[in-house]
Parts: structure tokens; sequence; C-alpha cells
């Protein structure tokens, strides 16, 4: 499981995801208690630019930044919220 | 709130996302009580093609068949189950 306080980078996801993964926007997916398995294939894809078009963008300029550490780790915690 | 038996063309998501929504494959994504608005995004960047890259293939061939009743009704269903 996730630990109970958010890893360093998650902060950068709050602003659209909610700060505990469940977002206030309706066209932003919920990311809270979603599969950490899903969570860290579609960082790696957005890292490496695999998952693209549209708002992915957004996505691809953050997760360029990420290590694999901060992936595992923001995967494992939001994948643990309610 | 989406109807409570599934759509017609909901069949075709169970094999992986699992009769509810709840997929037993640990990288397929939960999409029971996702965002409608981001189901229906994600299932019209598919069929447009705009979404792409890895698995996003098997989307793609599955969303390419889809009316944007079927598209509306799949999210509408999948976002309202737990």
């Amino acid at each position: 499981d996730g630990p109970a306080s958010p890893p360093d980078r998650a902060s950068q996801c709050f602003s659209c995801h909610g700060a505990d993964g469940n977002p206030s926007l309706s066209a932003v997916p919920i990311i809270a208690g979603q599969q950490p398995e899903y969570l860290q294939d579609t960082l790696n894809a957005y890292r490496s630019g695999l998952r693209g078009g549209g708002r992915a963008i957004v996505m691809q300029e953050i997760a360029k930044d990420l290590s694999d550490d901060d992936i595992a780790a923001l995967s494992a915690w939001f994948g643990d919220q309610k």
C-alpha cells in the first residue's frame, strides 16, 4: 500500500485531480483508488510520449520531469486513496 | 444517472473492464464510478484516433464502431456503477 502522506511530487497533481485524487472538474479522471499498475503504465506512457493527443500535452509536460521512483510513489499513493 | 441495466454495447467492455467496470486485470483501469464526462471524452478520443499509443489500439478498434448515443449511454452507465 501507499504511504499515508502524499509523495513530494503529488502537489502538482492536486490542482486538476484534487487533493486526494477526486477532482472537482468533471472532465478530469478520478485517480483515487485507481489501479496502481494502470496509473504507473499511464504515467510512463505520458513521460515517453507514447500516450498523446488533446489534453495529454498537460500530462506529458508534468510526467517528463518524473523519475521512476516518483511514478511508483504517486501510483501507489493515489491508488491507495478512497 | 445511467439506466439500471447495461447498454447494448457494454458487453464488449466486460472482458477487460469487468461486468460492472471493476477489472480483475491489474493493468486495466477501473471505469466504475469514473467521471462520465471523462469517459465520454476518452471514448471520443479513441474513436477519432486522437488518443493513441500502446494498448490504445484495442480501444480504438472498439470505439470506432460506437455511435454518439452508444458513447453517451456507456459513459453514463459505467459512471453510475460502484
